[in-house]
């Protein structure tokens, strides 16, 4: 199809397509003359993945484009890649101070070894969970007791999402499912922990939003 | 204490606490003169707290403004302000197809009722849930039981949070934990779910990432 039908068939304008291109969001199209490409099915997946993880995931551009690379790598480091994606791990945040995130990342550590969890020395998702852990004290919150129940909650979502990268067709189609479970997921849980949090102070406040 | 105090305080540059001073971010000082205002310790916690919601929190100024009327707010509407904090709640999303996210809304309201979860018919937690759901439904993957997973997953979490906000010291520390927890605590849950997730794939797959 040519770039008309693409920007149809996904809704997205042609300029922006064309951006995209330019960025290494998605791949070339097969010239057909100088001046024309033809584009297949691929390109409206491809697409249509780019718009979700930009508006849904809200990811930065860049990253996008490290984690479309990985679908595209034969054998991708996706847990760097994804732990890449985290809204912490885009370099140094001036808002917390460099020692108490360095005091919470062997907090952090200390975790991981004693859960006996076989991630990466290096695994962005360390520094991420460590500069979170600092915002925390540098507001003042007590977060000692809750990143222990969240530890044990995220040993029961990582199992689910396991599951869920299981029921890709072939290899290609788990990794898709991997990035598109990962990000996509940390919203649909953040939106159902939204309601949740709703019911239970309804619960034990009785402090309710709308007419339920 | 002085702007110049503040700023070395919290590490923030002056010019950009003028800035946080405009956009309501930050309540005005005692003014001492025409030109001079004073500061206090309420300035320092609030200033903080600015910076982790937008650097952690990735929070827009708009949306961070009316959390903060919300935690100043004698009666305030805390889960719908902090269901507007949600990724996705920001206005129409064209990346997914409207008729699809109200067929997704269905779905969520359904689950809702079914849990019998005590959640206001306007929350925008509802919404936010369609449009991820949509978001899965757009790049081809089945999210069906995975959204069942996670809805058990978000009513344990739900009641670790407010075991959270319970350990604040008054009624005024326990809006602000629960807007500190519910912003920072998605960001904590994500890296902690990346980390199990990189320990599942390498127990399942024997993936890796760096040495453990």
């Amino acid at each position: 199809m040519r770039i008309a039908e693409l920007s149809r068939q996904t809704g997205v304008p042609v300029p922006t397509i064309k951006y995209y291109l330019r960025e290494g969001l998605l791949p070339a199209g097969e010239l057909t003359s100088p001046n024309q490409a033809r584009y297949d099915d691929r390109h409206v997946q491809r697409l249509r993945l780019v718009r979700v993880l930009l508006d849904i995931g809200r990811l930065p551009i860049a990253t996008i484009r490290h984690l479309l690379v990985a679908l595209d790598e034969p054998d991708p480091d996706v847990h760097n890649v994804l732990g890449q994606a985290l809204p912490m791990a885009v370099g140094g945040k001036d808002s917390v101070d460099p020692e108490v995130v360095q005091a919470a990342r062997t907090r952090v550590d200390k975790l991981v070894d004693e859960r006996m969890w076989m991630v990466g020395r290096n695994a962005p998702a360390r520094q991420a969970a460590a500069e979170v852990l600092a915002a925390f004290e540098q507001v003042g919150a007590d977060v000692g007791v809750l990143l222990d129940q969240y530890a044990d909650v995220a040993e029961t979502i990582a199992a689910h999402d396991l599951d869920f990268v299981g029921r890709a067709r072939d290899a290609e189609g788990m990794l898709y499912y991997a990035v598109v479970g990962s990000i996509l997921g940390d919203t649909l849980l953040a939106a159902l922990r939204r309601m949740t949090q709703e019911h239970e102070s309804a619960k034990k406040f009785g402090i309710r939003g709308d007419d339920c």
